[in-house]
């Protein structure tokens, strides 16, 4: 009898997503609304698209360097200047396979074995595999409905141990569509300062805002350069996701050791793909913005409606991203039974809160990134559902 | 004054690589010949490009499955069973950007800290890197020149011990190379089972291979199926390095935890990028025979012609990849010393065996991804300057 081979500890650590499982069920079932996508349902702007092809008639097929095309690196320095108020030049911007590489990376040259990050719980289900795929160990910093989900300065700096090394944070937030204001980040920013950690702040969602909302980089303010790294992407600003193109900016120091470990992730993003990303910054702006209106119109229907539905509560309205994270204790049942539920009776999919960190229980993700009128109809759905439930 | 950020010490390890560092220097000097290359000079086939520029129109924009997309692992499970003999279903198949990530995904779920990874030295560059991102060790097996650059299951025996994991074996061989013959492969087979490791063979190189040699898989000998990941690349075989995908194969269990760790990484290759991988697979037979008679042609050239310079030489010709590996300690130079002289003098980029291990001084890898007459030149150069010496 052959031995069984035995694999990494971390596998057991890491741990499965539930979600790309149940997306996956969804695909088959033409019966089923989905309020569970995690990007843009949109296609690419069509200049990207143009831009890629030319990109590959004229042969931009081979490698790309490893911390990106400089016409890219270039374009992105501009870009952080003028919209983020981040002075980096472009030695001071890494391109990847999506901002996800971007946070493995800084994660790979940050954070020894046993060191301690800080990540939002509720929060973005990669960031406590990320950090725990380095051997690190993720502590959760748990976010309150009560308080907007924001997170709690002081809460934070009750963590911090000798060990804490990195701290992440979300703006806009993904599942909370929680904005975090200049306030909290300049709090925030003292703490990193005093307690010399580091930073990573995923902006991801940084186009996605609405109303009176803005969006700020803790990396902008002043004299907080040298102490995060910022990382952004084009999947969801410009619904490239299948491009695999997203960046970080920080201090030349931690992005070159960035760049030298690409060597053991992907060596360089798409090189096509790269460039059509410059045309997507130089000459995409009419497009995301009619995408960011739809959006909108999307978020103040289904926030209205869900606050019609019975023993679901959306305390805030969310302004950014494409999600909202409404309470659903008072149906009485658990996150992933009420997912169960929900897909069993008004054959609408959500994700459980409990994907996003323990203190999501009591909560699902419910996202807007779908056709206005399948919004509507998964709420009339979901409304007929519960009332059924009383 | 700020406090410096202290780096993770993992960072200190990995250490850098100087290839990029030098190839870049070359893009601005006309006046050099670079032997560099670690990538297909031929753009991709137009077959591929084609298919590429069909699903960007279609809309193939969005996020890909995490394990890849289900036609082209379906084309891959038929490529593999036909040509490698391997017999692995969709299932025990995932895409990457890259075989590189597949290697660190391989590493992420099959090695904890401290653990120990049999690699080739000199072998390629990232191998040691991508064991010491995931904080395990990398014990180098020494390839010998006069043992043809072979990997010896008598050395390799010897250095297992009860911390030793995994083995890493490249066929065929970056930088020397080498196609390793399936007696040699049988005998490392048996060693594997016996010690219960699990083998990483990359592949990437599978389809350049001249005159007699025959590419073999492990995987696909009797058994070892499951003792083995292989992978393997679109990048060399159909010259498309930029369109970023590479897979693994692998017992299901295997395949299953390294595509909960995409979750870590990249999340997914590029969506288009892997539809015209499948096209890649279907219709560029002839695209890629073409490019292998090219190689040959060349490689037939540059190897009688290093044999005519003094204090070079070439022992083995090389019957695979796009490498030669000459020895030139009787230049009385050690390699770098050697890279720089033939830069300064020749006018002629190659690279110091020293980058693939300590063990590859004394000798240079110079490609034959370049066109011939550049070839022929680059010789004409170095035998002038190598012969000025005497």
């Amino acid at each position: 009898m052959r031995r069984a081979f035995r694999l990494a500890k971390r596998v057991g650590v890491v741990g499965t997503t539930r979600i790309e499982q149940s997306l996956k069920i969804l695909e088959s079932r033409k019966d089923i609304i989905s309020l569970g996508a995690g990007e843009p349902d949109f296609p690419a702007p069509p200049n990207v698209i143009k831009a890629a092809e030319k990109f590959l008639e004229e042969g931009y097929t081979h490698y790309s360097p490893m911390q990106g095309r400089h016409e890219l690196r270039e374009a992105l320095a501009k870009k952080l200047k003028k919209e983020n108020k981040i002075d980096a030049d472009p030695e001071e911007i890494i391109v990847c396979c999506g901002s996800k590489e971007a946070i493995l990376l800084s994660s790979l040259v940050t954070l020894d074995a046993g060191d301690e990050t800080i990540i939002p719980d509720p929060g973005y289900l990669a960031f406590r595999p990320i950090v725990e795929a380095v051997d690190a160990k993720a502590v959760s910093v748990n976010l309150d409905e009560s308080d907007n989900f924001e997170v709690h300065p002081e809460n934070l700096e009750k963590l911090i141990t000798r060990k804490t090394r990195m701290l992440i944070l979300n703006t806009p937030a993904n599942p909370t569509g929680t904005v975090m204001s200049k306030k909290i980040l300049e709090e925030i920013a003292d703490i990193v300062i005093e307690k010399n950690l580091i930073a990573l702040v995923d902006e991801a969602y940084e186009k996605l805002i609405y109303g009176k909302a803005r969006h700020v980089s803790m990396a902008g303010l002043n004299g907080m350069f040298d102490h995060v790294i910022t990382t952004q992407s084009f999947s969801k600003t410009y619904a490239m996701c299948g491009f695999r193109v997203g960046y970080a900016a920080a201090n030349e120091k931690i992005i070159k050791e960035m760049k030298e470990f690409k060597l053991t992730t992907t060596l360089a993003a798409p090189t096509f793909a790269q460039l059509a990303a410059v045309d997507a910054l130089q000459n995409s702006r009419k497009y995301v913005a009619k995408m960011r209106k739809e959006y909108d119109r999307r978020r103040r229907l289904i926030t209205k409606r869900i606050n019609q539905i019975p023993n679901i509560y959306l305390k805030n309205i969310p302004q950014g991203a494409f999600y909202i994270f409404p309470n659903i204790t008072e149906t009485k049942m658990k996150s992933e039974k009420f997912v169960d539920f929900l897909l069993s009776k008004a054959k609408v999919a959500v994700i459980a809160g409990t994907e996003f960190g323990k203190h999501g229980e009591g909560f699902v993700r419910m996202s807007y990134a779908t056709a206005y009128d399948k919004i509507e109809e998964a709420m009339d759905r979901i409304e007929s559902s519960v009332r059924k439930l009383r």
